[in-house]
Protein backbone atom coordinates (compact mmCIF):
# COMPACT_ATOMS: atom_id res chain seq x y z
CA UNK A 1 0.00 0.00 0.00
CA UNK A 2 1.67 3.31 -1.17
CA UNK A 3 0.18 6.50 0.26
CA UNK A 4 0.62 9.94 -1.36
CA UNK A 5 -1.05 12.76 0.19
CA UNK A 6 -1.86 15.82 -1.42
CA UNK A 7 -2.44 18.84 0.55
CA UNK A 8 -1.42 22.51 -0.40
CA UNK A 9 2.31 23.39 1.56
CA UNK A 10 2.82 25.97 4.06
CA UNK A 11 0.25 25.33 6.31
CA UNK A 12 -1.03 22.44 8.55
CA UNK A 13 -4.64 23.44 6.87
CA UNK A 14 -6.85 20.16 6.31
CA UNK A 15 -4.26 18.15 5.37
CA UNK A 16 -2.68 17.93 9.11
CA UNK A 17 -5.59 15.97 10.20
CA UNK A 18 -4.89 13.30 8.32
CA UNK A 19 -1.00 13.51 8.22
CA UNK A 20 -1.42 13.23 12.86
CA UNK A 21 -2.95 9.87 11.50
CA UNK A 22 -0.63 8.47 8.97
CA UNK A 23 2.71 9.78 11.58
CA UNK A 24 0.95 8.00 14.65
CA UNK A 25 0.47 5.10 12.66
CA UNK A 26 3.78 4.68 11.49
CA UNK A 27 2.44 4.13 8.02
CA UNK A 28 4.84 5.43 5.28
CA UNK A 29 3.56 8.22 2.75
CA UNK A 30 4.65 10.56 0.21
CA UNK A 31 3.46 14.27 1.11
CA UNK A 32 3.36 15.70 -2.56
CA UNK A 33 2.49 19.20 -1.77
CA UNK A 34 5.51 19.99 0.68
CA UNK A 35 8.24 17.44 -1.48
CA UNK A 36 7.47 18.83 -4.52
CA UNK A 37 5.58 21.97 -4.15
CA UNK A 38 2.23 23.80 -4.86
CA UNK A 39 2.42 23.44 -8.69
CA UNK A 40 2.92 19.91 -8.20
CA UNK A 41 -0.38 20.08 -6.03
CA UNK A 42 -2.24 22.54 -8.87
CA UNK A 43 -1.18 20.18 -12.19
CA UNK A 44 -2.56 16.95 -10.17
CA UNK A 45 -6.04 18.51 -9.57
CA UNK A 46 -5.69 19.01 -13.82
CA UNK A 47 -5.86 14.92 -14.20
CA UNK A 48 -9.04 13.36 -15.36
CA UNK A 49 -9.87 10.89 -13.19
CA UNK A 50 -13.22 9.08 -12.32
CA UNK A 51 -13.47 10.28 -9.11
CA UNK A 52 -12.34 13.45 -9.19
CA UNK A 53 -11.36 15.40 -5.80
CA UNK A 54 -13.55 18.38 -5.29
CA UNK A 55 -10.73 19.96 -3.40
CA UNK A 56 -7.50 19.04 -1.08
CA UNK A 57 -6.59 17.07 0.79
CA UNK A 58 -7.08 13.93 -0.61
CA UNK A 59 -4.78 10.71 -0.97
CA UNK A 60 -4.07 8.20 -3.78
CA UNK A 61 -3.35 5.18 -2.85
CA UNK A 62 -3.67 2.07 -5.15
CA UNK A 63 -5.07 3.43 -8.08
CA UNK A 64 -7.91 5.08 -6.48
CA UNK A 65 -8.27 9.23 -4.96
CA UNK A 66 -9.87 9.63 -1.73
CA UNK A 67 -11.19 12.95 -0.66
CA UNK A 68 -12.88 14.77 2.02
CA UNK A 69 -10.58 14.80 5.20
CA UNK A 70 -12.95 12.90 7.42
CA UNK A 71 -13.38 10.19 4.30
CA UNK A 72 -9.62 9.92 4.03
CA UNK A 73 -9.87 8.88 8.06
CA UNK A 74 -12.86 6.59 7.44
CA UNK A 75 -10.91 4.71 4.75
CA UNK A 76 -7.76 4.20 6.42
CA UNK A 77 -8.73 3.72 9.60
CA UNK A 78 -10.90 0.92 7.54
CA UNK A 79 -7.15 -0.13 6.43
CA UNK A 80 -5.71 0.21 9.21
CA UNK A 81 -6.79 -1.36 12.86
CA UNK A 82 -4.56 0.65 15.54
CA UNK A 83 -6.27 3.81 14.00
CA UNK A 84 -9.45 2.96 15.93
CA UNK A 85 -11.39 0.25 16.93
CA UNK A 86 -14.03 -1.20 14.41
CA UNK A 87 -16.64 -1.56 16.19
CA UNK A 88 -16.69 1.86 17.24
CA UNK A 89 -16.29 3.15 13.34
CA UNK A 90 -19.39 5.35 13.21
CA UNK A 91 -19.25 7.09 16.44
CA UNK A 92 -15.65 8.04 15.70
CA UNK A 93 -16.05 9.29 12.35
CA UNK A 94 -19.80 11.30 14.01
CA UNK A 95 -16.52 13.02 16.24
CA UNK A 96 -14.62 13.32 13.45
CA UNK A 97 -17.26 15.43 11.02
CA UNK A 98 -18.22 17.49 14.20
CA UNK A 99 -14.24 18.29 14.32
CA UNK A 100 -14.24 19.50 10.88
CA UNK A 101 -17.45 21.21 11.57
CA UNK A 102 -15.86 23.28 13.98
CA UNK A 103 -12.85 23.25 11.46
CA UNK A 104 -14.92 25.17 9.23
CA UNK A 105 -16.29 27.51 11.44
CA UNK A 106 -13.03 28.90 12.36
CA UNK A 107 -11.67 29.64 9.12
CA UNK A 108 -15.46 31.29 8.78
CA UNK A 109 -14.89 33.52 11.65
CA UNK A 110 -12.16 35.14 9.96
CA UNK A 111 -13.69 34.76 6.35
CA UNK A 112 -17.65 35.18 6.69
CA UNK A 113 -18.14 36.42 3.54
CA UNK A 114 -16.00 34.07 1.32
CA UNK A 115 -12.74 32.45 0.83
CA UNK A 116 -12.13 33.87 -2.65
CA UNK A 117 -11.41 37.30 -1.28
CA UNK A 118 -8.73 38.45 1.59
CA UNK A 119 -9.16 39.01 5.20
CA UNK A 120 -8.90 42.51 4.67
CA UNK A 121 -11.88 42.97 2.53
CA UNK A 122 -14.01 41.32 5.45
CA UNK A 123 -12.63 42.73 8.12
CA UNK A 124 -16.08 44.72 9.33
CA UNK A 125 -17.96 41.13 8.74
CA UNK A 126 -15.58 38.87 10.43
CA UNK A 127 -15.52 40.88 13.96
CA UNK A 128 -19.05 40.55 14.24
CA UNK A 129 -18.91 36.72 13.02
CA UNK A 130 -15.74 36.08 15.34
CA UNK A 131 -17.55 37.22 18.25
CA UNK A 132 -20.81 34.87 17.50
CA UNK A 133 -17.68 32.14 17.23
CA UNK A 134 -16.15 32.64 20.17
CA UNK A 135 -18.90 33.39 22.51
CA UNK A 136 -21.54 30.63 21.21
CA UNK A 137 -19.62 28.27 19.03
CA UNK A 138 -16.36 27.56 21.37
CA UNK A 139 -17.92 27.01 24.40
CA UNK A 140 -20.84 24.53 22.68
CA UNK A 141 -18.25 22.30 21.33
CA UNK A 142 -15.69 21.98 23.90
CA UNK A 143 -17.81 21.92 26.49
CA UNK A 144 -19.67 18.44 24.59
CA UNK A 145 -16.47 16.36 25.55
CA UNK A 146 -16.76 14.91 28.86
CA UNK A 147 -14.65 11.78 28.41
CA UNK A 148 -11.47 10.31 28.21
CA UNK A 149 -10.45 8.70 24.62
CA UNK A 150 -13.17 9.31 22.38
CA UNK A 151 -13.21 5.82 22.32
CA UNK A 152 -11.94 2.65 24.48
CA UNK A 153 -8.76 3.01 26.55
CA UNK A 154 -6.02 4.26 24.02
CA UNK A 155 -5.78 6.94 21.11
CA UNK A 156 -7.38 6.37 17.77
CA UNK A 157 -7.81 8.96 14.91
CA UNK A 158 -10.33 11.46 16.19
CA UNK A 159 -8.65 12.16 19.45
CA UNK A 160 -5.24 13.03 17.28
CA UNK A 161 -7.66 15.37 15.50
CA UNK A 162 -9.28 16.85 18.26
CA UNK A 163 -5.40 17.76 19.66
CA UNK A 164 -5.34 19.53 16.49
CA UNK A 165 -8.18 21.39 16.84
CA UNK A 166 -7.29 22.65 20.24
CA UNK A 167 -3.69 23.68 19.17
CA UNK A 168 -5.33 25.34 16.17
CA UNK A 169 -8.03 27.27 18.60
CA UNK A 170 -5.42 27.81 21.22
CA UNK A 171 -3.32 29.84 18.37
CA UNK A 172 -6.37 31.57 17.00
CA UNK A 173 -8.20 32.45 19.89
CA UNK A 174 -5.57 32.32 22.93
CA UNK A 175 -8.06 34.81 25.01
CA UNK A 176 -10.65 32.64 24.41
CA UNK A 177 -9.58 29.44 25.11
CA UNK A 178 -7.99 30.86 28.65
CA UNK A 179 -11.24 31.78 29.55
CA UNK A 180 -12.82 28.76 28.54
CA UNK A 181 -10.35 26.28 29.44
CA UNK A 182 -11.31 25.90 32.95
CA UNK A 183 -14.15 24.49 32.62
CA UNK A 184 -13.46 21.92 30.07
CA UNK A 185 -10.22 19.50 31.83
CA UNK A 186 -11.34 16.32 30.49
CA UNK A 187 -10.57 18.02 27.12
CA UNK A 188 -7.40 19.64 28.19
CA UNK A 189 -6.24 16.38 29.53
CA UNK A 190 -6.79 14.72 26.29
CA UNK A 191 -4.87 17.54 24.08
CA UNK A 192 -1.84 17.06 26.44
CA UNK A 193 -1.77 13.31 26.52
CA UNK A 194 -1.79 13.10 22.59
CA UNK A 195 1.01 16.09 22.74
CA UNK A 196 2.63 13.23 24.70
CA UNK A 197 2.14 10.58 22.43
CA UNK A 198 5.99 9.07 21.95
CA UNK A 199 4.10 7.46 18.15
CA UNK A 200 4.24 11.31 17.76
CA UNK A 201 7.20 12.94 19.07
CA UNK A 202 9.05 12.53 15.87
CA UNK A 203 6.39 14.14 14.06
CA UNK A 204 5.57 16.98 16.60
CA UNK A 205 9.83 17.91 16.31
CA UNK A 206 10.43 17.76 12.94
CA UNK A 207 9.96 20.21 10.16
CA UNK A 208 7.40 17.80 8.02
CA UNK A 209 5.06 19.68 10.69
CA UNK A 210 3.85 22.59 9.26
CA UNK A 211 3.73 25.90 10.61
CA UNK A 212 0.14 27.80 11.77
CA UNK A 213 0.27 31.06 9.39
CA UNK A 214 -2.22 32.15 6.73
CA UNK A 215 -4.11 28.78 6.96
CA UNK A 216 -7.13 27.92 8.84
CA UNK A 217 -6.16 28.67 12.35
CA UNK A 218 -5.60 32.60 12.39
CA UNK A 219 -4.46 34.71 14.79
CA UNK A 220 -6.00 38.23 14.51
CA UNK A 221 -6.07 39.83 17.92
CA UNK A 222 -8.94 42.47 17.08
CA UNK A 223 -11.05 38.71 16.80
CA UNK A 224 -9.87 37.39 20.44
CA UNK A 225 -11.65 38.35 23.50
CA UNK A 226 -11.62 36.66 26.96
CA UNK B 1 -34.17 -3.49 12.73
CA UNK B 2 -36.14 -0.37 14.05
CA UNK B 3 -34.91 2.86 12.54
CA UNK B 4 -36.15 6.03 15.24
CA UNK B 5 -35.30 9.41 12.79
CA UNK B 6 -34.41 12.49 14.92
CA UNK B 7 -34.86 15.85 13.65
CA UNK B 8 -36.91 19.10 14.16
CA UNK B 9 -40.38 19.22 12.27
CA UNK B 10 -41.62 21.99 10.14
CA UNK B 11 -38.75 22.17 7.72
CA UNK B 12 -36.34 19.33 5.52
CA UNK B 13 -33.55 20.65 6.83
CA UNK B 14 -30.90 18.05 6.94
CA UNK B 15 -33.43 15.04 8.71
CA UNK B 16 -34.93 15.59 4.42
CA UNK B 17 -31.14 13.73 3.02
CA UNK B 18 -32.19 10.73 5.49
CA UNK B 19 -35.70 10.56 4.90
CA UNK B 20 -35.26 10.56 1.15
CA UNK B 21 -32.40 7.77 1.31
CA UNK B 22 -35.09 5.40 3.73
CA UNK B 23 -38.56 6.30 1.44
CA UNK B 24 -36.70 5.31 -2.15
CA UNK B 25 -35.07 2.17 -0.24
CA UNK B 26 -38.60 1.37 1.36
CA UNK B 27 -37.22 0.74 4.92
CA UNK B 28 -39.69 1.19 7.58
CA UNK B 29 -38.91 4.42 10.20
CA UNK B 30 -40.66 6.35 12.44
CA UNK B 31 -40.10 10.17 12.23
CA UNK B 32 -40.11 11.31 15.54
CA UNK B 33 -39.89 14.94 15.37
CA UNK B 34 -43.20 15.15 13.01
CA UNK B 35 -45.35 12.16 14.68
CA UNK B 36 -44.25 13.57 18.08
CA UNK B 37 -43.46 17.07 17.77
CA UNK B 38 -40.51 19.35 18.88
CA UNK B 39 -40.57 18.81 22.36
CA UNK B 40 -40.08 15.00 21.50
CA UNK B 41 -36.73 15.94 20.03
CA UNK B 42 -35.76 18.63 22.77
CA UNK B 43 -36.56 15.71 25.64
CA UNK B 44 -34.63 13.10 23.48
CA UNK B 45 -31.39 15.64 23.38
CA UNK B 46 -31.41 15.28 26.91
CA UNK B 47 -30.96 11.98 27.24
CA UNK B 48 -27.69 10.76 28.72
CA UNK B 49 -26.00 8.62 26.12
CA UNK B 50 -22.53 7.21 26.03
CA UNK B 51 -22.51 8.53 22.39
CA UNK B 52 -24.50 11.63 22.35
CA UNK B 53 -25.19 13.43 19.21
CA UNK B 54 -24.29 16.96 18.92
CA UNK B 55 -27.20 17.90 17.14
CA UNK B 56 -30.06 16.56 15.26
CA UNK B 57 -30.63 14.72 12.41
CA UNK B 58 -29.62 11.47 14.36
CA UNK B 59 -30.86 7.80 13.62
CA UNK B 60 -31.56 5.48 16.67
CA UNK B 61 -31.22 1.57 15.77
CA UNK B 62 -30.40 -1.58 17.70
CA UNK B 63 -29.51 0.70 20.64
CA UNK B 64 -27.53 2.49 18.91
CA UNK B 65 -27.09 6.27 18.25
CA UNK B 66 -25.82 7.50 14.80
CA UNK B 67 -25.48 11.69 14.08
CA UNK B 68 -24.28 13.50 11.22
CA UNK B 69 -26.32 13.49 8.23
CA UNK B 70 -23.77 11.56 6.32
CA UNK B 71 -22.42 9.50 8.77
CA UNK B 72 -26.20 8.09 8.76
CA UNK B 73 -26.56 7.68 5.11
CA UNK B 74 -23.17 5.77 5.08
CA UNK B 75 -24.09 3.69 8.70
CA UNK B 76 -27.46 2.80 6.44
CA UNK B 77 -26.10 2.51 2.66
CA UNK B 78 -23.80 -0.42 4.37
CA UNK B 79 -26.66 -2.21 5.86
CA UNK B 80 -28.78 -1.89 2.91
CA UNK B 81 -26.93 -2.54 -0.57
CA UNK B 82 -29.75 -1.02 -2.41
CA UNK B 83 -28.52 2.33 -1.05
CA UNK B 84 -25.09 2.09 -2.71
CA UNK B 85 -22.70 -0.56 -4.46
CA UNK B 86 -20.52 -1.47 -1.49
CA UNK B 87 -17.44 -1.10 -3.90
CA UNK B 88 -18.24 2.62 -4.41
CA UNK B 89 -18.78 3.73 -0.38
CA UNK B 90 -15.31 5.63 -0.33
CA UNK B 91 -16.97 7.88 -3.54
CA UNK B 92 -20.43 8.06 -2.44
CA UNK B 93 -19.64 9.16 1.02
CA UNK B 94 -16.73 11.77 -0.32
CA UNK B 95 -19.97 13.37 -2.85
CA UNK B 96 -22.05 12.73 0.22
CA UNK B 97 -19.87 15.02 2.19
CA UNK B 98 -19.68 17.50 -0.88
CA UNK B 99 -23.46 17.95 -0.84
CA UNK B 100 -22.84 18.61 3.01
CA UNK B 101 -20.51 21.03 2.28
CA UNK B 102 -22.78 23.22 -0.21
CA UNK B 103 -25.65 22.57 2.31
CA UNK B 104 -23.81 24.45 4.88
CA UNK B 105 -22.88 27.39 2.63
CA UNK B 106 -26.23 27.57 0.97
CA UNK B 107 -27.39 27.93 5.10
CA UNK B 108 -24.80 30.82 5.61
CA UNK B 109 -25.35 32.89 2.93
CA UNK B 110 -28.65 33.93 5.01
CA UNK B 111 -26.69 33.57 8.32
CA UNK B 112 -23.08 34.61 7.77
CA UNK B 113 -22.44 35.82 11.01
CA UNK B 114 -24.28 33.18 13.21
CA UNK B 115 -26.74 30.45 13.10
CA UNK B 116 -28.16 31.56 17.01
CA UNK B 117 -28.94 35.68 15.20
CA UNK B 118 -32.40 35.76 13.01
CA UNK B 119 -31.52 36.82 9.60
CA UNK B 120 -32.93 40.17 10.32
CA UNK B 121 -29.66 40.97 12.43
CA UNK B 122 -27.31 40.35 9.85
CA UNK B 123 -28.89 40.96 7.09
CA UNK B 124 -26.06 43.46 5.92
CA UNK B 125 -23.31 40.81 6.33
CA UNK B 126 -25.94 38.58 4.55
CA UNK B 127 -25.85 40.37 1.10
CA UNK B 128 -22.38 40.15 0.58
CA UNK B 129 -22.01 36.66 1.64
CA UNK B 130 -24.75 35.71 -0.80
CA UNK B 131 -23.61 37.31 -3.76
CA UNK B 132 -19.77 35.11 -2.25
CA UNK B 133 -22.52 32.13 -2.53
CA UNK B 134 -23.92 32.81 -6.00
CA UNK B 135 -21.09 34.05 -7.66
CA UNK B 136 -18.64 31.47 -6.83
CA UNK B 137 -19.86 28.48 -5.43
CA UNK B 138 -22.75 27.79 -7.10
CA UNK B 139 -20.79 27.55 -10.05
CA UNK B 140 -18.27 26.12 -8.81
CA UNK B 141 -20.40 23.36 -7.22
CA UNK B 142 -22.80 22.44 -10.25
CA UNK B 143 -20.33 22.75 -13.08
CA UNK B 144 -18.40 20.00 -11.00
CA UNK B 145 -21.24 17.42 -12.09
CA UNK B 146 -20.45 16.19 -15.57
CA UNK B 147 -21.72 12.90 -15.35
CA UNK B 148 -25.39 10.41 -15.04
CA UNK B 149 -25.86 8.95 -11.78
CA UNK B 150 -22.87 9.22 -9.48
CA UNK B 151 -21.96 5.66 -9.45
CA UNK B 152 -23.08 2.68 -11.33
CA UNK B 153 -26.32 2.67 -13.93
CA UNK B 154 -28.73 3.53 -11.35
CA UNK B 155 -29.55 5.87 -8.19
CA UNK B 156 -27.27 5.66 -5.15
CA UNK B 157 -28.48 7.84 -1.56
CA UNK B 158 -26.00 10.34 -2.70
CA UNK B 159 -28.07 11.00 -6.28
CA UNK B 160 -31.13 12.02 -3.71
CA UNK B 161 -29.21 13.98 -2.00
CA UNK B 162 -27.77 15.94 -4.70
CA UNK B 163 -31.75 16.31 -6.09
CA UNK B 164 -32.22 17.52 -2.38
CA UNK B 165 -29.45 20.07 -2.71
CA UNK B 166 -31.08 21.03 -6.60
CA UNK B 167 -34.69 21.63 -4.86
CA UNK B 168 -32.94 23.74 -2.08
CA UNK B 169 -31.09 26.03 -4.27
CA UNK B 170 -34.46 26.06 -7.16
CA UNK B 171 -36.05 27.70 -4.15
CA UNK B 172 -33.44 29.90 -2.58
CA UNK B 173 -32.03 31.30 -5.60
CA UNK B 174 -33.90 30.88 -8.37
CA UNK B 175 -32.56 33.78 -10.47
CA UNK B 176 -28.87 32.59 -10.01
CA UNK B 177 -29.73 28.67 -10.77
CA UNK B 178 -31.89 29.74 -14.09
CA UNK B 179 -28.51 31.64 -15.42
CA UNK B 180 -26.61 28.93 -14.18
CA UNK B 181 -28.94 25.50 -15.43
CA UNK B 182 -27.97 26.09 -19.17
CA UNK B 183 -24.32 25.17 -18.02
CA UNK B 184 -25.11 22.15 -16.43
CA UNK B 185 -27.33 20.33 -18.25
CA UNK B 186 -26.47 16.52 -16.59
CA UNK B 187 -26.94 17.92 -13.33
CA UNK B 188 -30.41 19.14 -14.49
CA UNK B 189 -30.88 15.31 -15.98
CA UNK B 190 -30.31 13.73 -12.46
CA UNK B 191 -32.40 15.86 -10.80
CA UNK B 192 -34.99 15.13 -12.80
CA UNK B 193 -34.59 11.65 -13.19
CA UNK B 194 -34.94 11.05 -9.30
CA UNK B 195 -37.68 13.43 -9.35
CA UNK B 196 -39.31 10.70 -11.40
CA UNK B 197 -38.79 7.64 -9.38
CA UNK B 198 -40.67 5.28 -8.90
CA UNK B 199 -39.23 4.65 -5.87
CA UNK B 200 -40.27 8.03 -4.74
CA UNK B 201 -44.16 9.06 -6.28
CA UNK B 202 -45.47 8.11 -3.08
CA UNK B 203 -43.23 10.62 -0.97
CA UNK B 204 -42.82 13.38 -2.87
CA UNK B 205 -46.42 13.89 -3.07
CA UNK B 206 -47.17 13.05 0.59
CA UNK B 207 -47.08 15.24 3.20
CA UNK B 208 -44.21 13.25 5.21
CA UNK B 209 -42.50 15.90 2.69
CA UNK B 210 -42.19 19.04 4.76
CA UNK B 211 -42.11 22.30 3.18
CA UNK B 212 -39.50 24.83 2.68
CA UNK B 213 -39.64 27.74 4.87
CA UNK B 214 -37.37 29.10 7.53
CA UNK B 215 -34.74 26.72 7.04
CA UNK B 216 -31.62 25.96 5.41
CA UNK B 217 -32.87 26.91 1.97
CA UNK B 218 -34.99 30.44 2.51
CA UNK B 219 -36.05 32.30 -0.35
CA UNK B 220 -34.91 36.55 0.24
CA UNK B 221 -35.58 38.18 -3.05
CA UNK B 222 -32.71 40.72 -1.93
CA UNK B 223 -29.94 37.63 -1.89
CA UNK B 224 -30.89 36.60 -5.35
CA UNK B 225 -29.63 37.55 -8.59
CA UNK B 226 -29.06 36.10 -11.96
Amino acid sequence: MAYDLYYWPGVPGRGEFVRLALEAAAIPYRDVGCDDGFAAILGDLETPRDDPPFAPPYLCADGRTIAQTANILLFLADRHPVLAPADERYWLHQCQLTIMDMVLQAHDAHHPVGGHLYYEDQKVEARRAAQSFRDERIPKFLLAHRGDWLAGARWSYADLSLFHLVEGLNHAFPLRMGSVARDCPKLLALHQAVAALPELADYLASTRRQPFGNGIFRHYPELDAA
